[in-house]
């Protein structure tokens, strides 16, 4: 019981969602997205309700979806607008169950549940990713063979870092000199895990020249569905947190399974903002960690869970956050299987 | 509920059914078809009741099948004619099932259920591809990862050629023109479905020169078990039918089990009987047609209905023919079950 | 219910065990092997008990085992004694369950059971693989998609040979003038299959000058566990045994699942010792004969098995061993059901 319906997912890129429709599936659900010639993107079930051919096959036809089977034609309201088999080709109460999307951050966020509280105030708010003057962006994305609970655990236990990714991101001796906190909110949970006077990184080496030594401020929060945002600063030891640098990375987790994940990311910077290599460089490093050293355990761990009954226990700080998350998880998703039910 | 054991299926085409044995499966049972040194084909279940190693591992001796693993011999009847392990070398009782066939157009139709009631009279009659001075014949097989109801859909509803086939067999604006009519005897199913005053499709556009414009005749019949025919005539707009061109074309589905259909077709033409480069072009074209349009939309239809709970619903006047069809074999699929499960 | 906890099997060979860790699945549990830098080898579960990850991820430090993904290290006992995520870094009672091994003949034999009762006395005698000074050896792995009974029931009924492996070991007319008797006590089951006066089989062809008839005997002998071992000597015709060559062959099965198994090997020779084009030859042929006469069957009568209710026949002499063996194997399953739960 691992999938909250009720909340706002990640479903795809903006630049993904095209006049050639993409299929996904999210908490299992099969979905299509496609955008019309006015400009409009839409999410509909992936499902012909004529002969359940998947409606991705088809082709946009101005702005409506039609299925390469038998021509019938949906628009962004599920309704059939063209039916060629009944008498007056006109629509006859056919539709197919649409999703409420919203386009933010280059991203459509997509609700799954329960449309009548689909309320698009709580996509979280990301600021960064909105303030071109002040801050550089780019993307990614790629797809997890694990549980996105996993995923959280990785993303909150930050001590990680020195174990699994000495050459990149880690500080190695960090998790003994780390000072660590953990908050809750009714809305939230975040983790605080600040390290004082540390050679800076292997990934800051290149950019980093202001100091020998650094403080790291790294904050990670949860702010229900699958958004985690890492909000790290580092400085020049001792100095104000406001003159360091900036550069903020927003985890976007969504289930497609209870046992694989769309992994979105958004990151920013408040320096250099005009390098593009640097924007490379940085989102090669992040998917060469994740993919190399994250992936590989995250993925074995999934597969461990599936095969024995291993029970997982907390051991570090971070471990209590995620572990927070996970119980919030688990007792929505308790709460939205009667909607689940009724979706699917 | 979908595999109706009492019928007659095709388990194979003649020529395949050779010294060397043949494994296939039908109806979820393991079968192997052999032709002993008599000419005489046979159909065993293809499990050897010592240790059950499949029979078709084996070698044909005689008009015998030898077990590979301790040289156990069976006949075509299922008696086990030598065992070299029991003191005189004599069989012992031993057996294995075995199943009625029957060669005909080419092909070897075999009987699943119970043989006391394999009646070989009510394999479909087909005269066309048993008259070479008047219809030249050929014949085809692929193996499609869908339930073979999902193809009766298919070819029951003439309607999606428009949609699917538009460079082929389809007749773009033909669903609106057509006069369709779906007959039903005890024994059949058949939709009636032709279409006048068309230009032919583009299928015909290297050998039809009698007219620019047509009237296509054509009805699809259902006889039972997997066995559909499609009797299809083109005439020059406003000529009598009999000086038209026939280009009957039986589709027959065998499932291999609940999720996967073993298809032979095979068609016959009345018309340049000496072609042999035509005969190769339509085989040509319709395998073209099924495996680059028709199987992607039904390997994937078949998928969404795993994975979700879609139902299917009837739109189209051939979605009425295939209904009537899917009723009366999940009706008698329900009535032998108690058989199947002697079998099995 | 095939698989008994309570046996000693081979996990692994000697070499294999090293300082980079081994994995590998047995009876249904993932362990992990690894050596120290003290030279003692070590299994233990293949799980963190923290996150879930497998611990073959890791490397060796010492003499313990220290999980890739935050730094947690397991001595050879189970027993976590570096923590770097608690205040003083040291263990906190965390252990993860440790399996009792023995290293006996370059083999590293492993208790999957009831630890309390693990005797190392009840590891098989097998003298033949300890005494350099009279026999040459040599061993093998492979890995085999099916039921290890399987595998006991192909070791047992020997004159499968001379249907299966007429170009190798079997003697063709063996079955015709073998001499069988199969001899039950309460710890072993083992079949005598001799056979007077025969042709060497082809793989004694190059060795074997002595004589152009032979005498062969031959016993099969299982001592619990899949621990199997045939007795193998050759003598001129009617030449005592004991002057003529010897080559035992223990076939040690270790099932990895209910429907795979691990199959190593031990051979020795009393002949020809410094021969090691010979010892060469003879694994070859030994895995050229499993690998593609033996394995293709074996692997196909479990997949027959899987997908009916195909039910085994006792026919020969053989089977009645290993019909034999298979009752106890069933009936020890059955009694250690309960730890098997509790091990899992």
């Amino acid at each position: 019981m691992s999938l909250v319906l009720n909340a706002w997912y990640v479903g795809a890129t903006a630049v993904e969602v095209v006049a050639i429709p993409l299929a996904r599936t999210l908490l299992n659900i099969p979905v299509v997205f496609f955008r019309g010639d006015d400009g409009e993107p839409a999410a509909l079930i992936d499902i012909c309700p004529h002969r359940a051919v998947p409606l991705h096959m088809g082709s946009v036809v101005g702005d409506r979806l039609r299925c390469i089977y038998h021509g019938l034609e949906f628009d962004r309201k599920g309704v059939c607008r063209v039916n060629p088999h009944i008498a007056d080709g006109r629509p006859d109460g056919l539709r197919v169950q649409t999703f409420p999307i919203v386009q933010r951050y280059g991203l459509i966020w997509i609700w799954l549940g329960d449309p009548d509280i689909a309320d698009s105030a709580i996509i979280p708010d990301y600021p960064v990713f909105e303030a071109p003057e002040r801050f550089t962006t780019g993307m990614g994305y790629t797809w997890v063979a694990a549980d996105y609970r996993l995923m959280v655990d990785n993303l909150f236990d930050l001590s990680h870092a020195e174990y699994l990714h000495p050459g990149s991101v880690g500080v190695p001796g960090a998790s003994k000199v780390s000072v660590t906190r953990v908050e809750r909110t009714p809305d939230r949970v975040t983790i605080y895990y600040n390290i004082p006077d540390v050679p800076p990184p292997v990934v800051w080496h290149a950019a980093w020249t202001k100091s020998e030594r650094i403080d790291q401020y790294s904050s990670m929060d949860w702010r229900g569905g699958g958004s985690c945002y890492l909000d790290l600063t580092v400085t020049a030891i001792g100095s104000p947190r406001s003159e360091g640098w900036s550069l903020p990375f927003a985890h976007l987790l969504t289930p497609e399974t209870e046992n694989s994940t769309h992994y979105f990311w958004l990151f920013a910077r408040d320096f250099n903002l005009d390098d593009d290599a640097l924007t490379h460089a940085i989102a090669e490093v992040g998917e060469r960690a994740f993919n190399d050293e994250d992936r590989p355990v995250l993925e074995a761990a999934q597969r461990s869970m599936e095969r024995s009954s291993a029970k997982l226990r907390n051991i570090t700080v971070g471990d209590s956050a995620s572990a927070a998350i996970r119980r919030r998880i688990d007792k929505q998703a308790f709460d939205t299987v009667e909607t689940a039910k009724a979706v699917q």
